[in-house]
């Protein structure tokens, strides 16, 4: 597939510019703005205010909206980080592009198994090692080196531009929703198009559009026996344990298959039709390499099939740890005095987050009662978002299908994932507009987990395929 | 009671050096010796020579055993802390006493819910905040303070007196049964009684003097899903889960009143007798006080001797923790590759720790078949400590009981008790002497949880006890 003269020479461009955008990635990646962590709260600011220092290089109207104060689990009120809008053309004849992207991280410690210290940009074997490389730092920047080297080659920008990036999506994107529908008739007025740039493909080799996603609904469940901890052998056998009562209930939530146990739980779900399979046999996936990347110890399915909708079109829950406990390296023999549990359900399409914590409430309350448990429990959801899917069969689509081919020299497998980016259902329901969303980062990247990575090659091909997304969205009929 | 005018004068010079035993304790404390965490090491070791330096100012002679190299989980290998063996006094006409207490320290971060910083010693309301200011650095500082008192008086000190310090304590005293057993015929030969200054009343108002322990075996069951920590977005449905079969094992292991489901578990244990239930019944505790001390939600019993035998004369198993997990505050949506359950039991008289692991590891193993988990899982015991009771009708106890006498003005309760203390079933192997066990701390001390004190009158008058009993022991027909 030949690539039109104007994209080749701004590839080109973007080639002779490696270095400089690794080193602007190394920036990225020093700080720590780890979006549920208070401490990290000055640096997420941080890494937005160092965005918006970036953007307004493109010529950008940047505009940094305050979100007010989220109140943390333990009634202390701290500042969100504000939003950033940025608007590059108001161009009437032009249609006019919105792209997501978030500036937060995913908590890492290097002891959690890090390689090397994961707010310092490492670069070995043409990868390049650090959190947010590739979820989601890199891909932002991709978005704003692309304008850059239109600008840098005075090649007109056929697309008018904003820029929507938030820092609190790694926690369940808190506070944006309410922003989102202020500037309904602001903001998002004249947008066309909006492009979500983050995701995974699936694979390694074939690039990935999505047009679908889980949605998340994050739970804690407290139990506490005691006012504090106490010593296991001063203590032990004078009363009912946290512990105990939390692990039941824990345990109670899903079988050795990891089906939901939760009463009513699958109902509304639709069933998968036999079309829908067929789509699914065409992906590219390898069950057998997929389950060797992660040295699985079993795979739910042997079929690729039925994996990837299990994934994809089935709702899952994964228990992410127990605060309040001794999770620490070492022997501490302590009966914790109050413990919570933390785990997640990521939802499918017919599941609300309201329905979903009523189901879940309800469940563990009775589950509780069974048990007779005299420790005192509680539950909350903490965060709720949506499912989000979307038309592939539109102009959009194919656009950011052309720019694929443009930019990986191949077609990309329009698929469903099993992440969520909370902020989408909302977005789609105040512009109506076709949402897509890119996958920059490979399947391999590690995203969430120890190591999380973005090969060079696909930070460099990434940021050709925004400038190749802007052009061809340009060619829509307006 | 009146005190005899030798120890008066004794109890008055300790009176007048209250502050200066202070200061010592806030040095003390100020040294992170946690022996079970690999970075505090260094801090450890440095423990017991900052000890070493003060008893030998008592013109002790001053021995430090190194024992090796401890292998870690991961394999590497670190120096044990050195055993500290002081010997002051040599004459054939004199009891010899041999006095054990620990150095090391049990993990604190402010984080967890102190008020202070555990480490630095902070002074309120007559209480002495600060990691191991009663388990075990005062009680340990006591002795020393004791003996210093008769020098400074130059009162002839009536007995020989041995310190055995350890520094691995709370890592199960690793390390320390083989240099007993080759010290026998060493510095244990002519040792006529030990005493454990390593204990905390069960009230806060009456002493107590222990003749019984539980033993205790720590587990570490892990459980692999994936060589990595995995999106739990991107990755949920598509493997088994760690976490999901970490806590269905240790689920499998108590019912809802902690009671051990292992098969045969209490097999081997003495049924309790009727006298035994009345000495229980005359011990200085209330239920309901105790509850209140401990905010409990519900204590396992309301009746005194039901609860006590339940805590001292039964096993009970406490799940610590759970390693490899997202412990930390916050929200992490990951599926951990590799998690830790830690739970330890406490094992009473005729029950082995031998046994016990046998037992543990095939129910699990058993409880994995039958679940067909397919996730990779392995359980070891990595300490094992035995349970010990002691004869107290003996002239040993009767000495002790006039000490406390002393320094307290009431009689101690005789009382057995939950916890460990893992070196002194092979003291009593070696030896066949009587061992005694002398608390210092009060029973809210908080030893091993977060606010961990001593009340500045239980650290002067555990000073008057340990003076009151090397007086009190040379008594003792030879």
């Amino acid at each position: 597939m030949e690539v039109p003269a104007t994209l080749n020479e701004i590839f080109g461009y973007i080639e002779r510019n490696k270095l400089k955008y690794i080193e602007t990635l190394r920036e990225a990646v020093a700080i720590r703005s780890i979006s549920c962590l208070e401490e990290c709260r000055d640096e997420t600011i941080k890494m937005v205010n160092w965005t918006a220092d970036r953007v307004r290089k493109l010529g950008m109207q940047v505009s940094l909206k305050d979100i007010g104060m989220q109140v943390l689990a333990n009634g202390k009120e701290i500042k969100f980080p504000p939003i950033l809008l940025g608007t590059l053309g108001n161009d009437p004849k032009k249609q006019t592009v919105c792209i997501y992207g978030h500036l937060d991280v995913q908590p890492a410690l290097k002891e959690d198994g890090w390689s090397t210290d994961p707010f310092e940009l490492v670069e070995r074997d043409g990868k390049l090692y650090g959190r947010g490389s590739a979820d989601d730092k890199g891909p932002v920047l991709a978005c704003i080196h692309a304008i850059e080297a239109f600008q840098a080659l005075h090649v007109d920008l056929p697309v008018n531009v904003k820029f929507f990036f938030e820092a609190m999506e790694e926690c369940g994107s808190l506070g944006l929703k309410d922003l989102v529908i202020s500037e309904q008739d602001l903001f998002f007025k004249d947008v066309d198009y909006i492009c979500i740039c983050d995701g995974s493909w699936l694979g390694t080799t074939t690039p990935c559009i999505f047009y679908g996603l889980r949605g998340c609904c994050f739970f804690r469940l407290t139990v506490e026996c005691a006012s504090q901890d106490l010593h296991s052998g001063v203590n032990g056998g004078m009363l009912h344990e946290a512990m105990a009562d939390v692990i039941y209930l824990l345990n109670s939530l899903t079988d050795k298959d990891g089906k939901i146990l939760v009463t009513d739980f699958y109902k509304n779900i639709p069933p998968v039709k036999p079309e829908e399979r067929s789509i699914y046999s065409n992906i590219d996936f390898d069950v057998e390499e997929y389950g060797k990347s992660v040295d699985a110890a079993k795979l739910f399915y042997k079929d690729k099939v039925d994996l990837l909708l299990n994934c994809w079109r089935y709702p899952t829950l994964s228990i992410h740890g127990i605060e309040g406990a001794h999770g620490e390296y070492g022997m501490k023999c302590v009966i914790p005095g109050e413990v919570t549990g933390k785990f997640s359900i990521r939802i499918v399409e017919n599941q609300t987050p309201d329905e979903v914590e009523k189901l879940i409430i309800n469940y563990l309350t009775k589950k509780w009662e069974e048990r007779g448990c005299s420790t005192k429990m509680k539950v909350s959801m903490t965060t709720a978002a949506f499912p989000w899917s979307e038309n592939p069969h539109h102009p959009h689509y194919s656009a950011a299908q052309r720019a694929t081919r443009y930019a990986y020299q191949k077609d990309g497998d329009l698929i469903r994932a099993g992440g969520t980016i909370p902020i989408i259902t909302t977005l789609k329901q105040i512009t109506g507009k076709n949402i897509i969303n890119l996958g920059l980062s490979a399947g391999d990247d590690n995203t969430h987990a120890q190591n999380e990575k973005i090969d060079i090659h696909n930070y460099i091909d990434g940021t050709k395929l925004m400038g190749a997304y802007l052009y061809e969205v340009a060619k829509i009929e307006k």
